[in-house]
């Protein structure tokens, strides 16, 4: 069973009622962030029970040394891990003489937690008994503020119900903070300063090894019913890593007490002295008071849905869903920084190392084109711009290439390698084509095509040249071929000629090729920096297009469709509805060598060549491809279901689509893979957006205009959601009965509806 | 370049100049070991020079914790390693004052180590000049009892050369010992018991979680000029895992000082009451003595050379490098003992979890046949029949087969599996064939049936169960096939259909039917017992037939060979020949995918099948086969030279074959891989023996005869080798002119010599 114990809510995600086995799920559905840094909703005070902490800064990691059983060539001696950053939150509390603690309290009545998505805060209430007797209720809202996004703020509220109460507040930070998933149970931190003047306290520590440094920082204010105290410390207690206030008050019966705590982190990679830093955004907070900073959230929070809601109407879980993933994303990754990127668990935990797979370039950025302002694609194309370098490295010095072939890590922080099994790390090459098509798509899109010479022509001459290396030659065949790879499908290892694989392969070289004759043309001047600065010769294209032009595709002439890789056929081809359910899901079921061999695909790959390339293909070719393949698939992948849930709303069959949806919507709501508590899966998010807008909506950019071929499922009254095209906002509504289409701003605009164009003006919206 | 440090002799390896850069190399080379027991040649005084310290206990092991760096299901969670024991052999000496240290000393002369191989000692003499300006010659003997295989013996001998001298000796023994490849740094012995009486000492300590008991002991006499001083310990130091005494000596100028250390090892394998055992043994050795300790020794090491030693005449590195194999082999495993195997490090290191690989079955099983009473050969394969429940047991809960299916581990100790790469754990499933043929060569080779009604058809049932669900059906070949495994060739991995596996899968399922048939009709009760153990039906042979009788094969017409695997020939078949040098050793230079795409070959594959099937294929076959598959072979596998040897002297490139055998024959010795200090490769040298003996000298057992073609490389003037042919000595001398065959005893022995058979009689050797 999966579980089920959120709310539904148009707008919160709602917990209620306090259930130990819960803690740890919660604290990662309840994490909140805002693009700069995160936490998982750990409490404040002290819990004894089971728990995992977790605060994160974008951008600060850890290069872990690498743990193998057997070493590999080629294998990178550190990775990057997600780095769990110095606490800010803790607030130890006593009350009456006892120590405060959910997990040591006799009674805990009307618990409930909320997170707001619509205005970005978080808050957590109960009335609780504690040994002592003394009953409190307690109300606490956080949140970390999108306007000045290195302060978080707790507003931390205690009533004593039953009899006059002293209470005891020691808030803290503490820079002795471990990793779970450390490699070899190292500390990662290394403390260097500790200092407190009045209510505010800064400790100052920086990463072992990448020495980035960070002020962790608190400024405490004590209230009684909202009125400032204007309290100091009455005691301070320091380590070399941690800082702690002591305050006491004694609160009448009835009486609202409170503390304030304002905190969280300046860092080395944005200011030169962190601590200075730290200071002043205490003061600018401090002057924008508690009440504004949270009204200027909501202001903020409400920009960003303007621009990237969607609502569905009679369906409130599935729009508790989708607003969750639009939420989370938004939560980790706002684009206004080219140095960070999308982490598959954001900052809801610190599983896997590095934050950036080819998630990033095959599911995320769609959506940030489509909600944001084109500039945030354009810093996620350049992450990896800047990252070409180690890309070149990493193909000469761990595979051999020369001259300039890239190979983009499949995990990575800093541009290198953070993963280290052979089959991924060095065979699952197919990502490098997923980073060329995001700079296609992106000009497809945006229309912007200067990134192209600026930056992204480059990248894909590193990627060509890769893709051109890596292809070797069959005497018996008389063709290229790609040998020993993984792709999508990483339910199989080492094969060879996988059809997505070469097809992105030969794609890239040809599509590498145009843009350099494009560039030549219409910007001889870059043309002449790049041709110069990488040593491209008119023989080494020639070379390139042999092999493009070339290229072998397995493929099965009976059955009509593609072939996943070599000898796909000689499997024993039992579909996925005739396997025992008590075998699934397999990779929990099954040895490796078994899921290896069987026929089982983990998520789209000849179907995922299919979604990137769909002109390429008939419509036809994709019913028997999607047919064969969907029957083998068992999605166990949260980037599986997206993709088919696309093709499926394509080939009219949409009960399909809708499950699909469905499974891709609330993952982490129902935590269908009952894993939730180390965290959510951030970048399969994207691909929920994507199923609507691109699924049920058909939304498309074909010859610099948009298509929609709408859809809906028959278990909604109605969806709407808005594309950023180009400057112009364009919402789409649609029901069973038709669908609206709707312009801002003040020019017209053509869209291709149902393979008809038809101009959409700001004065009239389009009922079809 | 490799090294070249030991002196060439026919009888011994020696070193002469003491060189700190290889000290660690020489502990490998002059190891000791009588199969029960086995130590590096660490210095028994300090030493503060680089040193790796090894003692080990044959079927002594630790289960580690498994280290991955990404955990799939079907791993181990514990394995068994090879386990640095209690140290027996440490003496620290001061002589006038200054603890003695050949690290630094002043001068150190005339520094000589010698393992003599023909009486099993090992001997290192040198002269040193302390910084106290004392001048001392030191003699060192230690051998590790063949008769009380519980005991070893060192002769530690000081003659100060220029002064008077106070020695003062400190013999020790300490179960505070590690191991250098624990996964965890973890401690595997817990210290339970340390007493001491007169000169006796006991340490007790067992192993953690497996529990076995070891109680390590010594016994320390005093000597002047080889008078027994009966001194006592002046003092004894003790904690709780290591207990030391202190002997004080005044030795004038010129006289033999010396002490003689007895230690070892009594172990809960063996007894019920560890020190109560070690005590007797003492007593024993102590009533034997010292110099008939060794005469013993001598003696016990003529034995085994009478029927193990190979003689080549004309080239005394190959003499010694022959010998050397021959040597370690014999050090490691004397075959008394169903519960031992054979290590790949023996007892020279510990590298590798395990002690058992298929080495022991395709390799070893021929040299401990022809050279040891066939008893040895029959505990070596009872030790898999110990191990089958387990086998079952892996392939039923790590691959989920059914039905007394057995899959033997990759690498074992106790039967269970100690390796955790899936590509080999999971997918090197060939091994299970070579146990299959072990079964098959001993009774080819000794002609006792009994083996298979007692114990080997039960295995065989459960390796034909393996195989039976293994292979899958292809429907569009209309064939069975095995998909993903990897095949003797390890630089492939998760491909499909292996000629190797396919064949010898197919092979093992016929053997095992045949054998059925055979015990129904002779051994109708043991036929009723192990059908019913095991519960097999007709109706399941049936299937099984049918998997052998339609197994798949791929090959090529056109090149008239069979395929490695499916899709070989469309890689980039450059033969080694054409690969630049200094790409060389692959598996060093290159990344893993890169060696995983190229044609290249680790050691036999195709070619293991020939040689262990030989009869099933033409020559011209063998030719064809031979000359593609070599020319892609690296062989960098210590395993690899010797297969081809034997091919190529039966394709008469007696060249080829020469060169292979020098390959394998100091492998060691000349440290080609540069990585001899981690220990010798036991189980390849069994691969030199049979260059020699079945690659040169064509021995075959045919039809229950013994079969020769004798060739002989230009190099050498002569060879000799024997032959324990079903207890009759078979002696084979080969020189450029001719062959002499004579046999030993009273019996007329029938023998095949170029394919003619021929009457040897023990009177008249037979010259051809």
């Amino acid at each position: 069973m999966n579980q089920d114990y959120i709310k539904p809510d148009n707008w919160s995600i709602i917990e209620e009622g306090f259930d130990i086995e819960r803690v740890k799920s919660s604290e990662s559905l309840f994490s909140i962030g805002n693009g700069a840094m995160g936490q998982r909703a750990n409490f404040e005070e002290n819990y004894s029970g089971e728990t995992f902490q977790g605060s994160y800064i974008a951008g600060i990691y850890y290069p872990d040394k690498t743990k193998v059983g057997w070493w590999k060539n080629g294998y990178p001696k550190y990775f990057a891990k997600v780095l769990n950053a110095p606490n800010w939150i803790g607030i130890e509390i006593e009350v009456n003489g006892e120590a405060f603690d959910l997990h040591t309290c006799t009674k805990i009545a009307d618990y409930r937690r909320e997170l707001n998505m619509k205005e970005g805060w978080y808050n957590r209430s109960f009335v609780a008994t504690l040994q002592n007797g003394t009953e409190v209720a307690v109300n606490i809202r956080r949140f970390l503020s999108l306007d000045l996004d290195e302060v978080g703020v707790i507003n931390y509220e205690i009533t004593p119900l039953n009899q006059d109460a002293t209470i005891v507040y020691k808030p803290y930070i503490d820079a002795g903070v471990t990793n779970e998933d450390a490699n070899w149970d190292e500390k990662f931190w290394e403390p260097l300063d500790v200092n407190q003047q009045e209510n505010q306290a800064f400790v100052t520590a920086q990463t072992f090894k990448t020495h980035f440094k960070v002020t962790t920082f608190m400024q405490n204010s004590i209230l009684e019913n909202d009125n400032n105290l204007n309290l100091s410390p009455l005691a301070t207690a320091k380590t070399s890593d941690k800082v702690q206030f002591t305050y006491e008050v004694a609160v009448a019966k009835g009486q609202k007490s409170s503390i304030q705590k304002l905190g969280g982190y300046t860092v080395s990679l944005n200011h030169e002295n962190t601590q200075e830093a730290a200071e002043k955004v205490i003061q600018k907070a401090l002057a924008i008071g508690y009440n504004q900073l949270l009204q200027n959230q909501i202001d903020a929070w409400a920009k960003i849905w303007e621009m990237s809601d969607i609502t569905i109407d009679g369906d409130v879980k599935a729009q508790q869903g989708i607003r969750f993933n639009i939420f989370q994303l938004n939560q980790t990754y706002l684009g206004k920084d080219s140095r960070l990127n999308i982490g598959p668990k954001g900052f809801t935990g610190e599983k896997y190392g590095g934050s950036t797979y080819w998630d990033t370039e095959a599911y995320c950025i769609p959506f940030y084109m489509a909600t944001k302002d084109q500039e945030v694609a354009r810093n996620l194309l350049t992450y990896r711009y800047n990252q070409l370098d180690k890309a070149i490295e990493n193909a000469e010095q761990n595979l051999g290439f020369k001259n300039g072939a890239a190979l983009y890590p499949m995990v990575t922080m800093n541009g290198e390698e953070c993963h280290n099994e052979w089959e991924i790390t060095h065979e699952e090459i197919h990502r490098n084509g997923a980073i060329a098509f995001a700079i296609y798509n992106y000009y497809r899109f945006t229309g912007d095509y200067s990134y192209i010479p600026e930056k992204g022509l480059e990248v894909l001459i590193g990627i060509a040249r890769f893709w051109h290396q890596r292809a070797s030659f069959s005497t018996q065949k008389n063709q290229y071929m790609i040998l020993g790879v993984t792709g999508p499908n990483e339910y199989e290892n080492n094969i060879n000629n996988n059809f997505y694989t070469n097809y992105i392969a030969k794609w890239c070289i040809d599509f590498a090729n145009e843009q350099i004759q494009k560039v030549a043309i219409e910007f001889p001047k870059d043309h002449k920096r790049i041709i110069e600065k990488v040593k491209l010769s008119d023989a080494e294209l020639q070379e390139w297009k042999k092999v493009a032009s070339n290229m072998y595709f397995p493929k099965s002439e009976e059955l009509g469709i593609y072939l996943q890789q070599d000898g796909f056929l000689d499997k024993e081809l039992v579909r996925v509805k005739d396997l025992d359910k008590s075998q699934r899901p397999i990779n929990q079921k099954w040895s490796w060598d078994r899921v290896l061999r069987s026929p089982y695909i983990k998520q789209a790959d000849v179907l995922q060549g299919f979604y990137f390339f769909e002109d390429h293909f008939s419509i036809d070719e994709l019913k028997r491809n999607f047919e064969f393949y969907e029957s083998f698939t068992v999605h166990e992948s949260s980037l599986s279901p997206c993709v088919h849930s696309i093709q499926a709303a394509k080939l009219d069959k949409m009960d399909m689509a809708y499950e699909f949806y469905l499974r891709t919507s609330r993952l982490d709501l129902d935590d269908y893979n009952k894993e939730v508590e180390e965290g959510c899966h951030i970048t399969s998010m994207a691909g929920t957006w994507m199923s609507i807008v691109e699924g049920f909506g058909g939304m498309r950019v074909k010859n610099n205009r948009l298509h929609f071929t709408p859809k809906i499922p028959k278990e909604w009254k109605g969806y709407s959601f808005k594309i950023n095209f180009r400057n112009q906002i364009v919402k789409v509504a649609v029901t069973a009965s038709g669908s609206t289409f709707s312009v801002d701003g003040n020019e017209d605009l053509t869209i291709n509806v149902n393979g008809k164009d038809t101009v959409v003006s700001p004065e009239n919206a389009l009922s079809i």
